[in-house]
C-alpha cells in the first residue's frame, strides 16, 4: 500500500511543505526511515536524528524549527497524526473466523461464528465470546465470563468466572482478570486450632468496560461483593495491580507497575505513573495527576497534582525535594548558627 | 438456601436487634442489598452508605451507633462474622472429579481420583496430585511436584520441578512456583571471552505449607541450594516477589507488589503493606510491620513498627515526615536566622 | 557422579587445605551439607553456620578466617567456584528431542528435528525453533517469531509476532516478550463521540540476544517502530517491566521489580536493584549503579552511582537519609535557636 504525501496531509488535516506528490510506503523512526517513509519529531532530545533523517517526510507541530530543505508535514497535534498515519498503514490484525481443533469451549459456551480461536485457548460453561473477536493461545474464559466483540485477547489471558469484558478491550499476555481479592478475617480462636486468616469470599466480579487496554501481566482483582470496574477508555500499562472494589474511571492511564488498593474510585482521567501506590478507600477526583513512585494516602479534588510519599502538591514537592538534596549542608549551617549564637550570649555576660 | 436472621446471629455468636425470623437469602454491599440480604459497616467513611441501606439487617461491631430502625446483627470481630455468613451462602467450588481428556498426564504422574483436573492443564513426570485438589486449564506442574489435598490452582498456575505444595492451598491464576532464583557470579575472563554473568544453579526447591493463598502473577523462586519457604497459613497478594532461599513465616500477610530479596527470614505473622522492599539476608521478628513502600535494609526485632526508605520507626517516620512537608519553609527560617544572627554580630562591635 | 576434592580444586584453581581424595558427591547449604558434600561460605552472617557445618569442605575466598580443623577450598572469587562446581554437579538438563502430540505446530513453522516441545505449547505460522532448544508447556511462539539454539522457554511464556530470541536464552515462566508498548495520543475531538486515547500502533518488535536469562513474569514491550533491545549476556530478574524502545546494554543486571520507562538506553553492565523506576528517554552510562527503589529522572555518566527518589549520588543520598531520620531534632533545634535569638535581640534594646 502507498499513500502519497499530499493524502497523508489531507487525511490528518496538516500541511506538507515537501513534494505533495511522494509516494509513502510506511513510517518508521527517524534513524531508521528512508526516503519512501514518513517520521515522526517532537521530544527535542532527538533533534540530531531529526536533522540527520533520510525520511521523504517528517510529521512536526505546527511551529516546529525546521532545518533548510527537510520536508515536513505540519499538523497540530503532530502525535495524533503520526498514530493515525501509523494506523493506516499497520492495521491492526482482523480476525480470521477460526474454531481451532485444538481449542477446548464447553458446549453450553456461545461463541459467535466471526470469533476466531486459536489452539489451546479455553472457554468455560456459559460463556459467551462475541462477533470479531479473537482469543490467542492459552487464553482461559471461567464459567459464565462474557466478552464482547472485536475484542483481541492475546495468548495466557486468564477471565475468572463471571467477569464481564466490553467491545473493542486489548488484553495483552497474561493478564489475569478476576482473581480473588485480598481479603482475610484475623481468627483468633480458628475453631480451637489456633489464630488464622480467615478467607473472606470474593464473590462480586469485574467489569472491563468498552475501549479498554490492559497491558501484560496486569492483574484486577474481583470484588468482594459487588463489582470491580475499570470504565470505558481507560489504559492500563504492564504489571499493574487493581485491587478488588476499585473503580478506575473513564479514560484513565494507569503507567506500568502502578498498585490501587482496594474499595479506591479514580474519577475520568486521572494519570498515575508508574509505580505510584494508592491505599484503599480513597476518592481521586477527575484529572487528577499522581507522579512516579508516589503514595498516596488522602483524597485528591480535581485536578490535583501530586508527588512523594507521602503524597504532596507537585510543586511543594520540588522545593522540598531541591532542598532535600542539600540537607547536610542546611544541618551544617545550623550547627554553625548554634555556635556563632552560644557565642553571643557569652559575650553579653559581663 | 435461606437462614433466618436469628440463625445467622447463633452461628456467629452475635445478637440481631432486628425480626429473627427474617429469612436471609444473602449478602451484599451497603449500597446494593434488599431487605432479605445482610450486610456489613465498619469503615467510617461509608456511615452515609450504612444509614442509607435497605438491607434487611446489617453486621456492626458492638459498639457501633446505629441509627434509630435499622435492623442490625451486633458482633464482636463483626468482619469475621461477616466473612463466615459470606462463606455459609458462597461455599467454595468443591472439586468435581474429572480427567479432561484434554489435560496431559504423564503416565508415571500419580493423580487421585477425587481430583478434578480440567482441559489443557499438565502434570509431569513423577508429579502428584492429592485428593479433590482443582487444576484449572493452564496449569502446568513439572516433574516431581507434589501437590497436596483440597488446593485449588487456578489457570495458568505454574509449579516447576520437585516443589511442594501443601494442603488447602489457593494459587490464583498465573503464579509462579519455583522459577530460578536470580543468581550469577561474576566471572571476568569468560573462558577467554571476556566478562560474563555465569548462572549459579539454582538447584533447591520451594515448600508451600498448608492453608498458604497467594496472588495472580505472584512469583516464589526456588533456592540455590536447600529450600526457598512459605510457612502454614501465609496470605500473598498478587504481583509479590519472594526470592531465593528466603522464609515468609507462619501467618504472614504480603500485600501486593512487595518484594523480599534473596535470604531473608519473616517471622510468624509479618505484615508488609504494598510496594515494601526488603534486602536480602535480613532477620524480620515476629508480628513486625513494615509499611506500604517501605525500604528495609536493617533486622527487626519482633513486633518493630517501621516505614519509609530507608525505614525507620513508623512513629518517627511520620513526624519526619511531617517536617518534611515544611523543608522549604524551615530553609527560609534558617536563612532569616543567619541575617539576624550576623546583624546583631555587627551592632555589637564598637 | 563423585569428584575428588583435589580434582574440584584443580578445576577451578584453588586450593584444598583436607583431604585431597576426599570423595564429594554434591554441593549443600552450610547448615545442611553432610561429610561427603562441599560447601560454600563468604557473607559474614553466615559464620556461626560455617564454623558449626559438618561439610566435607568450604569454599571459602583466599583470605577468610577459617577455624582449626576445618577443611576449606580456597579460591579467588569462591562465588564462581562454587558456581562452577555446582553445574559440574547440576547440569543444566538437555533437550530430548520430542515433538509432543499435544503440542501445536503450525504446518509452515520451522522446528529443528533436536528441538523438545512439551505437550501444549504452541509455535505459530512462520515461526522457528532452533537446535536443542526446550519449549515447556504453555509456552506460546506467535507468527514468524524466531528462537535460537539451546535455549530454555519455561511453562507459560509467551513471545509475540516477529520477535526474535538468540542462543542460549532462557526465559523463566510466565515472561512475556513482545507486548504492545504503551502509547496512546489524546484526541480530544474522537470523531465526534468525545475524547479518547488513540492507541499508537506498536509496529516493532524485540530482539533478544544471547546468553539473556529473563525472569518469572516479566516484560518487554515491543517498540513502537524499531526494536525494544536486550543485548547480550544481560540478566533481569522476576516482575520488571522493560518498556517499548528501551535498550538493556550487554551484562546489565536489573533486579526484580525494576520498572525501565519508553526509550530509555541502558549501557553496558549498568546495575538497577530492586523496585528501581527511571523514567523515559534518558541515556545510562556503562556500570552505573541504581539504588533499590531509586527513581532515576536524569542521564548518568558511565560508573555513576545514585540512590534515592529522586536519585542523587549514593554518598550523598545516605549523608542526607541520616540528616532526615533526625529532621525532627533539626526543627526542634532551629524554633530553639530563634527564640535565643529574639531574646538576645529584646536585651540589646535600652
Amino acid at each position: 500500500m502507498t499513500r502519497t504525501l499530499g493524502e497523508l496531509a489531507a487525511l490528518v488535516g496538516g500541511e506538507a511543505s515537501g513534494d505533495a506528490a511522494l509516494e509513502v510506503t510506511g513510517v518508521a523512526p527517524l534513524e531508521e526511515a528512508g526516503p519512501s517513509q514518513v517520521s515522526f519529531f517532537s521530544n527535542k532530545k532527538y533533534r540530531a536524528a531529526f536533522e540527520a533523517s533520510r525520511a521523504g517526510a517528517v510529521i512536526v507541530e505546527p511551529d516546529a524549527a525546521v532545518p533548510a530543505g527537510r520536508a515536513v508535514l505540519r499538523v497540530a497535534n503532530a502525535y495524533l497524526a503520526f498514530a493515525r498515519i501509523s494506523t493506516l498503514f499497520h492495521p491492526p490484525a482482523a480476525a480470521v473466523p477460526e474454531l481451532a481443533p485444538q481449542a477446548v469451549v464447553h458446549r453450553s459456551a456461545v461463541v459467535d461464528p466471526s470469533a476466531q480461536l486459536m489452539p489451546l485457548c479455553s472457554v468455560g460453561p456459559g460463556a459467551s465470546v462475541g462477533p470479531r473477536t479473537i482469543l490467542h493461545p492459552g487464553v482461559h474464559l471461567g464459567e459464565g465470563v462474557r466478552v464482547g466483540a472485536d475484542c483481541v485477547l492475546h495468548a495466557n489471558v486468564v477471565v475468572r468466572e463471571r467477569c464481564v469484558v466490553g467491545d473493542r478491550v486489548i488484553l495483552q499476555p497474561g493478564c489475569v482478570i478476576g482473581a480473588d481479592g485480598f481479603g482475610y478475617a484475623l481468627d483468633l480462636a480458628g475453631e480451637g486450632r489456633g489464630p488464622r486468616h480467615y478467607k473472606v469470599p470474593q464473590v462480586g466480579h469485574v467489569v472491563i468496560e468498552d475501549d479498554v487496554e490492559i497491558g501484560a501481566n496486569s492483574c484486577v482483582d474481583r470484588a468482594t461483593l459487588g463489582i470491580t470496574r475499570v470504565c470505558r477508555g481507560a489504559k492500563i500499562d504492564n504489571l499493574v495491580q487493581i485491587a478488588h472494589n476499585v473503580v478506575v474511571g473513564p479514560l484513565c492511564i494507569l503507567a506500568s507497575q502502578v498498585g490501587i488498593s482496594g474499595s479506591t474510585k479514580l474519577g475520568m482521567g486521572v494519570v498515575a505513573w508508574g509505580q505510584a501506590g494508592l491505599i484503599g478507600h480513597l476518592t481521586i477526583g477527575d484529572r487528577a495527576n499522581i507522579a512516579a513512585q508516589a503514595g498516596l494516602a488522602r483524597d485528591l479534588e480535581p485536578g490535583e497534582r501530586v508527588a512523594g510519599s507521602p503524597a504532596t502538591s507537585d510543586v511543594r514537592w520540588a522545593r522540598n525535594a531541591a532542598v532535600y538534596d542539600r540537607l547536610t549542608d542546611m544541618r551544617r549551617e545550623l550547627r554553625e548558627l548554634k555556635k556563632q549564637v552560644e557565642r553571643l550570649e557569652q559575650e553579653k555576660k559581663p
